[in-house]
């Protein structure tokens, strides 16, 4: 292949490890905005604002790659990643911007436990990010995106016993609606992990 | 950057216009068809039958990509310009056709806010994809990129608002069910529309 | 264009064949499973066990395109093809499993509709995929991408009336959100089946 080399120019391995940091953060202040019991929407807000500037570190990507004529590897595994990483708070936002919306006040113990998966998974994606810079983490690499894909089985089984117990217990459908959403959107955040774990783990195997 | 020319067969920019020709006249009729009060159903109609005929004008673009050996810009970005050009319509279609199903009689008002949103969004991607032809239309094409990535932001806080609203004040949760659903898909039509104006956007760079 | 020849390694006309495989049988697993009123739960787990077989094969396509410096076309369209494939068996494993998440026991005629025309599109598929290594059988290839672009417009207006008379009939509404998503998740797999025949189709045309 022709990706065998990394040039000194270390610009996009940055940027990613800046997207990557957002992700840590906002999927942190989501975790503590759901963990209260009460919905704490000061947490929430600051998720709201990171994905804000996680959306210029993400179009920072995109610029450097389209004036880039070298890139450390793949330009479509570049575009991806971007993607992928940018996807993760998005969806973060998408579902703290709901939260307002439906007006909910109380966190359904369920949701918490997503926070959780979410935030590891965030870290695990942070691992990866950081080691696609040199072949040596090679091992750590391929273990974190592992890890991710653990997370990602995990956080299917959660939603479906979270979407069975609201279905059996409860009564009122507005409410089922507003829970159906949260608990897939929370679902999907682990899906895009997954994808950003395929792409790094891709990246990696073509440069083995 | 390798695609610093524009070659003499200007087809696929005449294609671009025949697909972005489709979308405004849709979200013309798709206004007409939701601002009356009472659903138009004749305007309606002229959204299905329009959706058909674009589908044949991409179609086209992929033929004429397949079989090119230049093309005036990158293959994937041409690629995802028709895909997103023709994901417009589509949209448009599909809300369209859930108002048939749904057995929609009365049209809320929010919903026509959003076809205003939709319209000028279009008429601002025509402007843009008829600029993309020559790179004195630079300032012209960026702006009217921009101008679509400020009413997608806008469509956000009218699908905020109007979920909120609908939450709040609806008793019958079938109809919270059905609207709901086409508060998002018309919200969607601008994150599509926002979608275009990106590839637009890159294409532009790469050739400035 | 460049892909005018095919290689001696058949690796990935064998690995696609595969694939396909896995969704003809997932296909007749879910229409067993749905065929005879009463939902049939063995032959369901059956459609969730091959689905994880499936993601098998979807991986070592991705792992020989990743070592493979030659592919006997276009990467893009290889990455394409798999990922379609995938995508039909993964929502045939999605709608199996809100079969059992939402308790259903009692199967709504309309999806056993569906189940017999998404075993028509796997079948096609496989008809499709199996020419693709050869381009004597182009027309049959090109007539079984048709036969799905048929299927899928069948399965639009059975997901119309299905939801049509879902809203119109049923009264409760946590019925009307379980079943109006496996209808929607039912047609799903369709649109997935035509996209994957719009890769096949590409990779014909390039080759012509």
């Amino acid at each position: 292949m022709l990706f065998n080399f990394f040039p000194k120019d270390a610009n996009f391995f940055e940027l990613f490890e800046k997207q990557s940091l957002y992700n840590v953060q906002a999927a942190e202040a989501f975790r503590i905005a759901v963990s209260g019991g009460a919905l704490n929407t000061e947490a929430l807000s600051k998720v709201v604002k990171l994905e804000a500037e996680a959306d210029q570190a993400a179009h920072a990507v995109i610029m450097h790659l389209n004036k880039s004529f070298i890139t450390p590897f793949d330009r479509e595994d570049i575009h991806s990643l971007t993607k992928a990483l940018d996807d993760i708070i998005d969806m973060l936002n998408t579902i703290s911007n709901r939260l307002n919306v439906y007006r909910i006040t109380d966190v359904k113990k369920n949701l918490v436990e997503f926070a959780l998966v979410i935030e590891s998974a965030a870290k695990a994606i942070d691992t990866a990010v950081k080691g696609l810079k040199d072949m040596k983490n090679y091992d750590l690499v391929m273990a974190s995106c592992m890890e991710i894909s653990r997370l990602e089985n995990i956080s299917d089984s959660m939603r479906d016993t979270a979407l069975a117990g609201l279905f059996e217990n409860e009564k009122d459908p507005v409410v089922i609606i507003k829970w159906k959403e949260l608990y897939e959107e929370a679902e999907t955040v682990l899906d895009i992990c997954a994808d950003a774990a395929h792409v790094v783990e891709s990246i990696m195997i073509k440069q083995a």
